[in-house]
């Protein structure tokens, strides 16, 4: 909540929105006949529409990634830390868009959009959508926004997914690729943590299933477990250890079931909260698209091949302590690029923090982002716009 | 299903159980009146009684750990690759004992069984035990054997746990302890996993409280959800690499909520299958047991000091790629042995299979298994009884 704003904040922000009305063709064979995708921009795009920078979000991410709506806000955007004047992605010298993803539920046309061929809320029929769906989706904001080439696409996690699927499928429409705690796919463990995340949803009985707004229910227990599991996976043993070892919460042993353990009322809260501010259906369709993302796949599973149609330059940054993508992952994607002639920089971060790291403003990480975004800035003919 | 039974197996057994009239005082405070324990044995107790071996189950075992119950049986007991004629723990030369242990769903008194003084069916009444009521119950079992000391207790999982507390609790009882893929307490991580765990069964509305057999329901989805995340714990990214990969069932995507890659399927059949054999309750029972095992706790949380009180041999054994109980937290309890001045040998071995690794024939867990128990042979003046 600030009393007053921050200096090195874009400060207040407004959601916009496009509505696009011309279909767009999805992987799963489905078309979307017209959608809308809601996004923010922070900072100024120059004359020559050359500094502009692509923000994708992650799993329960969304476009608010800066600044504040209003003064009451609690907290800022979910990457504040990162975007802002003078911060590593400088909005002092970057235009900078992000935008909330086809199936999200924070505004862009997902499960909760009305359905303009029926009138009614999608729900579990909105299509399950593909990574390169949503890059499709992404280069007509950009056509939207008179944007032809991004100087960055930048993004972690499944947003590093869509940099990746950036790359490949439009490699004339970026100059760099900042790809944060990613994989070139999911390994078997990563899936079935999703299914395991998806049963919990499915099973619970107020999602009926996907059909809970009918029902006036929200699958709540099932969003939480799902959530407490995600949770699990983000934070690192050595972060949890860090932060909750085995403290009690009443300091002594209760021999209840009811969460006695620190570290099982943190993630009952999580949870809590997170089942309350997101849509199940939502959760749904994104831990599918991070299933189904192996753009290998179309270049007979060889990477190097899928990487070899690239043309921009790469940052890949992986932490040392992140199990749900761990370093290994990130240096399948380095090696790759290596062998096909790429230039690409990379580096593994030392941190506590598991997969969280790529969220938090650690020094190290910040000072590596900070220094290629000074790269891209010159490229882009931004270099002396401090 | 054998038609013949193999000859180094211990064969046709017989379920065995024993009546305990003297109420136990439990850990939590409360007191169970009477107890009844299921057990097999293996092998012949020698006439000075010092040759017996106790068998340590884990979360989900039971007391049938080797040989057959009738010829139709699909398959042996649970760890009837390692007891038997010949094998590593040698009926040849040990008497075995494995039993259910109490809070079980499979024999012995548990949620399952009835209340003597209700006499209506436990449920989740049942107290929750911890492992050092377990031990002090297979001391009484023990006392009922006419075993004063045990050559060696062995267990892998939260079956080490228990070896550990006969260790520190009844030094002078056993010669030998085995401690096999285990840990000298949980992690807040590990203790995270089985809230996930229980929090799916807690929340699947047939679960009532506990209260489902008056009902007339069985908590499936809950249970199923509590496995297939189990089940992801035990296996390694590695062992889920090579079984798995990314292949689907059908060859192809379908764009669908089903199970479309083949480690879905696998870890629903597994939640499937243990759904209909396991009791609810005692999931939640035994997975408190193992969040509350420190045994440390009573020693300043000094585990020199706590094993300090030991009088036994050890051996200490871990799997490289177990990441439930990495062979980290095996270390710290050899350091602590080394610490303490007690005899205690240690290896790490390699295997692909993570946690699950303790429960299959590899071959050089086995050796190091088989060449500790020789010497236990020894020691119990049955080195040569091959």
């Amino acid at each position: 909540m600030p009393d007053v704003i921050p200096e090195d904040s874009v400060g207040l922000v407004t959601e916009q929105t496009h509505r696009f009305t011309e279909p767009l063709q999805l992987r799963s064979g489905r078309v979307l006949p017209e959608y809308t995708l809601m996004y923010e921009t922070y900072g100024t795009l120059n004359a020559d529409c050359s500094n502009a920078v692509l923000i994708c979000h992650a799993l329960s991410g969304d476009h608010h990634a800066a600044g504040y709506h209003q003064m009451s806000d609690k907290k800022p955007g979910w990457w504040d830390n990162a975007i802002g004047p003078g911060k590593p992605i400088d909005t002092n010298r970057f235009f900078v868009v992000s935008l909330n993803n086809l199936g999200g539920c924070s505004g862009s046309s997902g499960p909760t959009s009305d359905n303009p061929e029926t009138g009614k809320q999608y729900g579990p029929d909105f299509p399950i959508v593909a990574v390169r769906d949503w890059v499709n989706s992404q280069a007509r904001l950009a056509d939207v926004l008179g944007i032809d080439t991004w100087a960055a696409v930048v993004g972690g996690s499944l947003g590093g997914m869509q940099v990746l699927r950036w790359s490949i499928q439009f490699p004339q429409r970026l100059k760099h690729a900042v790809v944060i705690a990613s994989a070139p796919k999911l390994s078997a463990q990563n899936i079935a943590f999703n299914e395991v995340a998806r049963q919990a949803i499915a099973k619970d009985p107020d999602f009926h299933n996907g059909h809970y707004a009918e029902h006036g229910t929200i699958p709540k227990a099932g969003l939480m477990q799902a959530r407490m599991l995600g949770h699990l996976t983000y934070l690192s043993d050595d972060a949890m250890r860090q932060k909750f070892g085995r403290e009690l919460r009443e300091g002594k042993l209760n021999y209840s079931f009811a969460p006695e353990f620190q570290v099982e009322s943190y993630l009952h809260y999580q949870g809590e909260k997170f089942s309350t501010r997101f849509d199940a259906n939502t959760y749904m369709l994104m831990t599918k698209a991070l299933d189904y993302f192996d753009p290998a796949a179309d270049y007979d599973s060889d990477l190097v091949k899928c990487l070899g149609q690239t043309e921009c330059e790469f940052l890949v940054l992986s932490f040392t302590t992140d199990w749900r993508f761990a370093p290994e992952r990130s240096e399948e994607i380095v090696q790759a690029l290596v062998k096909a002639g790429k230039p690409v920089s990379y580096a593994c971060i030392e941190s506590d923090s598991g997969h969280d790291a790529f969220l938090l403003p650690i020094a190290r990480y910040h000072q590596m982002l900070r220094a290629y975004m000074n790269r891209v800035a010159t490229d882009s003919g931004n270099g002396g716009g401090k």
